[in-house]
């Protein structure tokens, strides 16, 4: 086989370790906790249903692969939960290893390719990060809102905190923001967020 | 909420159960059973990065997309292994009644494009359909093949079931057919599936 599938396909292999990366959401029912591969479906899938809420026009087809492999980097580095204080101080110096190493399986085009998309992602610096991010936020909150608010009790997660998180949807959907702030008050009001 | 977009969003959720529809197919490193999500996260990269070697030019934020919503029948009608005989003979009529009852929670625009892209691929009547096929094909095969051809070796799968099914990946790709049938000569040498 001609070496440049052959890197394409230790790639696809070694990704499949993605499935083993678990977070901290919790499935709707009340179900086991979600694995990265899970998030990143779920967030293409909304990325394209919900394109038209994007404050700029986006290219739904590079935020959809922008939402599959924004996660590929945790396969080396781990989960970070997103109000983990300590773990957040050394997440960027671990993902940036990680993400050297595990694009490095791939023809060098490819390996340029994923890294500039998976930076601008990172970086938020276009319509597309910024509406991917949207996403990354959206989804675990509408589960964690299934399931009555459990992800944020269970860990007493504090209003300050998750506007910190939530906040930056505003920048890639005013509408879907709005949708979060009414989520997130109503839970506030229900005690389920420490206020 | 506008009408349009809490319709948008109970799709959303109702498709998290599709995280709960466990496949024959096992994770690489002799992992547990793959669920349809993750099966159709890998398959929608794999698509994109494998997309040059497709007999005929393909969109690949189409092929992704249908990849990633190919099993959402399968929260209504259960996943169907590739060779369950009697199972095949209900499939289709299981999974078109699925197909008309989860889509139709999305708005009517939406629910018609994604029955579309659905059918397109159920039918296979497009280079992106064929190709899509083709990675539903090889992404199961891969994960098999390295765990030593452990899932064929449990059914008593056959030369010729297997080659029944693995066959349309060269509707889609000569050259990654190549790959499928040398991983399979081999297998079939080493026992694991029967000649």
């Amino acid at each position: 086989m001609e070496n440049r599938l052959q890197k394409q396909l230790d790639f696809i292999l070694e990704i499949d370790k993605e499935k083993n990366i678990f977070r901290q959401t919790h499935l709707s029912g009340h179900g086991r906790n979600e694995n990265d591969a899970e998030h990143a479906w779920h967030m293409a899938i909304m990325a394209y249903l919900l394109k038209e809420y994007a404050n700029e026009p986006v290219d739904a087809g590079r935020v959809m692969l922008m939402c599959l492999i924004h996660d590929i980097v945790e396969i080396e580095a781990g989960d970070t939960y997103a109000y983990d204080t300590e773990g957040l101080k050394t997440q960027k110096a671990r993902e940036d290893a990680a993400k050297e190493k595990i694009f490095s399986l791939l023809p060098e085009d490819q390996k340029r390719e994923l890294i500039c998309l998976f930076d601008e992602f990172e970086e938020g610096t276009s319509a597309d990060a910024r509406f991917a991010h949207a996403m990354d936020n959206l989804q675990p909150l509408l589960l964690n809102d299934s399931n009555g608010g459990a992800d944020w009790k269970s860990h007493g997660v504090t209003a300050a905190q998750v506007y910190g998180r939530q906040g930056t949807t505003a920048q890639g959907s005013e509408q879907l923001y709005e949708v979060t702030d009414r989520i997130l008050k109503e839970h506030i009001r229900k005690g389920n967020i420490t206020p």
